[in-house]
């Protein structure tokens, strides 16, 4: 069979997807939007983020067209293979790469300001009709965004023809999801920290309370850091991982006809394609009964859609004929993916000894609070890194034992693990939808019922998200290296002499780079922590002069200034993201150029093994932290008020940027650090210093 | 020259070092020991410390015995230069190992719980009267050390011959040093937490107040963490780093002349040698004047003893027409060591940004607090983590450009690194000497002049230390990394076919042992922070207990009952060792017979290269918060009782086992993983699962 004839396929099914996430989102609008002073308020996040979408867009559109220029400059320049139109095709790989993860982030978030108050008003009628009503919702980022990627690889691959092309769409990709992802981070923690710290913790108004000037800026910081920021953090992995693979199997199968090598780089655009399809059908199931548990329809959904795949896959390749060794290593990957996010789920879940033990010890205050949860982040890092390690080996020696090159199994078992990024994502997305219909349904006073209502849809999707957390980063993990058996096999292959590329820990520039790139997660985290902590102490000082100078706030007989936070958060979030972004981007091609291609190997190496350290342990024991802090509102140690409750506050307020702005930049950091090393590849195995 | 005469000279160097130890001890002896009220609390100190030393010497007794079999055993079954012979000298090198450190140890501790009274009590005198006690009581450790450990190896090696035989001495020192280390570290933070949150926090007394019932413990504390568990520690890291230089130099130079083999074998011992006696000069040069500044001596006591140290080996290099590779690098190690000691203060002085922008934040609350301690730790990584890279780079290629194995020079440099241990652990014993003798000046009532003198000494302690911990742990890290390499030699050596060990990072095997390793020093630290925070609830529970029980304890009528804390202390941290220190030397042996060799070399790069990102940011982060408190409560950011200073309490509580618990313990854990390793290595290149 052809390969063009998938790419086809592919295209098809891409734009299905998108169009039934258009579908979908018309229905959303279709829905009753509620009252008067609901739609008010659900405008005022509305318009709180567009303002910083507009200034986000605008900054990357300056970002994209100058490293496009730089592409297509870089690129047109150097000879043997190279020339002006691979440099205008890199270029523009890059730039619709960018554009197409904004669109899809666009998409997410239109949608998201809109099902915020339509789930809202669901609630008055039922739990069923507000879960269909955010469920739904979030299902459109999902669905347009795989459709989107698909589409685009699809298109670009089959235009050119070559993979590296591809690359360039994935480096556009990525470059977005990083400002997004970690300026949204920053965002969203910004307002959140100020607003509980002033409002719950000085002035002792509840949270989401109209009065508190930061509220309408934390409801919008949910939309761009965990619907804008995570959808195209996510769109960054899953295109990455597809675009590794690709390369492995266009660079690793030289040496095998013509047709296969061929066969090999679109396996993973085939291997998508059937995710597609497992996700739109998986999504259709995700359904509460009347007695139903949220939580239990959306990990349901989850491990239904992963059997499709399976089903699915098997039985293509059953039909095709096409080698085991292959699909062995994307179930494998698949698989792993699911056991380590139902492991990890015993770390964050309120249900097991971490949360409890947390929250029992923050009765003797918050910094055994704080030792407790740091701990347990610190070991909950075990499955996943074991579950790597597994989905790796196996991967690994399945392709070789089927006459493939074993890295390529690495890069399907990605592959496999990213597939069900459509239901990842809608799960995903649906987690800030609920959480703000819940803030809206305080803010316009609808009623306790309703609150409760909003409030158990809520847990489900915190549950959800941790469970789809430890998922995202072991396949992000994965992706990396993949990414970096690429980097490698792109240097050799561009080596002026055709010499092998030794990544060997006795070479002290290996070594070295691997020290370096170490350094990297950990400062790049901690940059941004910094940049959370600087903004949320000049927000708190603004809310804190709010209730000072206009004392009628706090009676609620005048609305506070809601436009100045907003402000606060968004010129801070990007103004935070310049030299964490320039880290990215720069020092890998600093290293590469000055200490060789052997160091730049290293320093990739140390950036993602220290990485994944980083990203598990923050998220993880950010989400303990967040669990700990609710299972003592719900009565527990103390109850809310208590002291217990105080420590376990702090305990949550630093697990905040912890999981929601460095754990899963980390991601996208490391992602951005390999592509562009496999990027530029081809100029810095010609043009280095030493090595 | 012949290399025997190197040898008798180390061996009358050390004896010398030792004897003026003794002679120093019996100096500080002779110092009056104070009032009888101060002797009593004093004595208090002792019987704690004793008490615990006896259980902790008593376990370690067993494990020594144990592993002493396990090693005559394995050693003298393997065939091929192998046998009987071979067993008893590896278990008897074992046994001599773990009782020479111990031997150090309980020489330090013995000056120091004679020490503080008598500092406490110099200082009713002056301030130039006390330091001299203190610090000579300091150096008696320091001297002892170096004396016993270069004693044992030039003794151990002259007798054998065979540097293998020299790695069971200082897998000895070193598995006694996880022990002490870890089992210290544990101790003295729950005692101090304890203490100081139902003490400080909830009754409102001052610290090292006599009605606090954990107040002996936390004074023990500061003995059995500061003098006996660094002391092990720094002895295990200087005998390591000599080992690994020995071993690199026996097999790296098997093609060169048998001559040149075996100079190059002692080589480190004759730098070591170079450093004793720097170390002991230097030592004697450290004086405070009328008006000068204990802090600034000691911090010229290093510097000063690092000149003597690079003329003397230059002169020795000249005279004795020596390789001048070899001179470069360990030049190159000792400045790299001492520029990284003091850019690392930038983090923690509070004459600088990171300290005082945490001090200001405090007033947001100890959430923030948390925040900006763990980010400024997580940068402060930077400067050693180039430090090593550029000891790395500089010591391989100078060692190669002038003929000799690169990887020799690197190992060479961390014996360059490591030749001030007598001075550094001078400096970090005076440490505790002066924390002691303030407790016990406040306790015995002696008066706010002395109170305040043994104060100023007390923060010196605080700045020196925090100095040469950034020094200490990169010396340990560059001791690791030639310990790496040795591993690999010991591999390549005993495997059967005589083929190389490739650690390539595509190697599945490697990647994944990378992956494994790098979950270890995380899981470890969380293991001891954890005990940690469940022995200080209980603590807490106790104190508690007899406040309420007890009323007269509050009032200062009824003495408290200090040994049941001293009991809970001890009896904790012993029991919470176990499974950490098991993990150490099972882990590493498990990877190695199952996964192979490869996968082992792996496992010890990850583990090495995640380590010490977490040792530099746990110890740096600890520092922080510390200086950051004592900041407040000089009167900064709203001095002593504001909110600012609570939050601040908070920020140095989570500091504590960070930095005295977890962050330095994890330079032992890596090395005696790498010990055990290179230690196993023949039996591990011949029997392995996989690979």
């Amino acid at each position: 069979m052809n390969t063009d004839v998938w790419l086809f396929i592919g295209m098809g099914l891409g734009v299905m997807s998108f169009a039934l996430a258009v579908l979908v989102y018309q229905w959303v609008k279709k829905q009753d939007a509620g009252t008067e002073k609901a739609q008010k308020i659900a405008k005022a996040i509305k318009d709180g983020a567009w303002a910083y979408l507009r200034r986000l867009y605008t900054a990357l559109t300056g970002v994209a067209i100058v490293m496009g220029i730089i592409l297509a400059v870089v690129f047109s320049l150097q000879g043997e293979g190279f020339g002006l139109a691979r440099g205008l095709e890199t270029a523009g790989a890059y730039i619709i790469g960018a554009f197409c993860s904004a669109i899809a982030g666009y998409l997410g978030m239109s949608v998201a300001v809109r099902a915020n108050v339509r789930t809202a008003t669901a609630a008055k009628t039922s739990l069923n009709k507000a879960f269909d009503v955010a469920y739904r919702s979030g299902s459109v980022l999902g669905l347009a965004m795989v459709g989107i990627a698909v589409f685009g690889m699809c298109l670009i691959y089959y235009l050119t023809g070559d993979p590296e092309v591809v690359l360039g769409f994935s480096f556009g990709a990525s470059s977005l999801a990083l400002l997004a992802k970690a300026g949204g981070g920053i965002y969203t923690k910004t307002a959140d920290i100020a607003a509980d710290l002033v409002g719950k913790v000085e002035a002792g108004i509840p949270e989401d309370d109209p009065r508190n000037p930061a509220v309408i800026a934390d409801n919008v910081g949910d939309n761009v850091g965990d619907v804008a920021g995570m959808g195209a953090d996510i769109f960054d992995s899953y295109v990455a991982s597809a675009v590794a693979a690709m390369l492995i199997g266009f660079t690793g199968f030289l040496s095998f006809p013509k047709e296969q090598q061929l066969f090999y780089t679109v396996l993973p655009l085939i291997l998508a394609i059937v995710g597609i399809v497992s996700s739109v059908i998986g999504i259709q199931f995700v359904r509460v009964g009347k007695n139903g548990k949220p939580g239990t329809a959306l990990n349901l959904g989850t491990v239904f859609s992963c059997v499709i795949y399976a089903v699915l896959a098997t039985i293509l390749f059953l039909v095709m004929k096409w080698n085991i060794g292959a699909l062995i290593a994307t179930v494998s990957g698949l698989v792993v993916g699911v056991i380590v996010g139902f492991t990890t789920d015993y770390f964050t879940d309120d249900a097991f000894g971490p949360v409890r033990k947390t929250a029992d010890i923050a009765k003797s205050g918050s910094a055994l609070t704080i030792l407790s949860g740091l701990s347990y982040g610190l070991i909950s890092i075990a499955p996943s890194m074991v579950g790597i390690v597994v989905a790796t080996l196996v991967s690994y020696f399945s392709a070789e034992a089927f006459g493939l090159p074993g890295i390529y199994g690495v890069g399907i078992a990605a592959v496999g693990m990213l597939s069900l990024t459509g239901v990842v994502v809608a799960n995903d997305a649906y987690g800030p939808i609920v959480d703000n219909a819940k803030g809206i349904a305080e803010m316009s006073g609808m009623g306790e019922e309703v609150v409760e209502r909003a409030d158990t849809l809520d847990s489900a999707g915190n549950t959800a998200k941790a469970i789809t957390k430890g998922f995202a980063i072991s396949a992000a993990a994965l992706t990396v290296l993949a990414l970096f058996a690429a980097y490698k096999q792109q240097i050799e292959q561009y080596m002026p002499s055709g010499e092998k590329l030794s990544l060997d820990l006795m070479n002290p520039l290996v070594l070295s780079g691997i020290l370096l790139g170490a350094m990297i997660p950990p400062i790049f985290s901690a940059l941004l922590m910094l940049a959370v902590n600087k903004n949320a102490f000049k927000m708190i000082e603004e809310i804190r002069r709010q209730f000072r100078e206009i004392p009628g706030i706090l009676k609620g007989t005048v609305d506070p200034d809601y436009n100045t936070c907003v402000g606060l958060a968004s010129e801070g979030a990007l103004k935070a993201l310049i030299l964490p972004a320039a880290l990215a981007i720069v020092l890998p091609l600093l290293v590469g150029f000055v200490l060789g291609p052997a160091a730049l190997g290293g320093f990739l190496g140390g950036s993602i093994f220290v990485g994944v350290v980083f990203a598990l342990f923050m998220s993880n024991a950010g989400g303990l932290w967040d669990n700990a802090k609710k299972y003592v509102e719900a009565g527990n140690c103390g109850g809310p008020g208590s002291d217990a409750h105080k420590a376990a506050v702090v305990g949550d307020t630093v697990g905040d940027p912890f999981k929601d702005t460095a754990g899963p930049s980390i991601n996208t950091l490391i992602t951005v650090m390999t592509l562009v090393s496999s990027l530029f590849a081809p100029v810095i195995a010609v043009f280095h210093l030493f090595g």
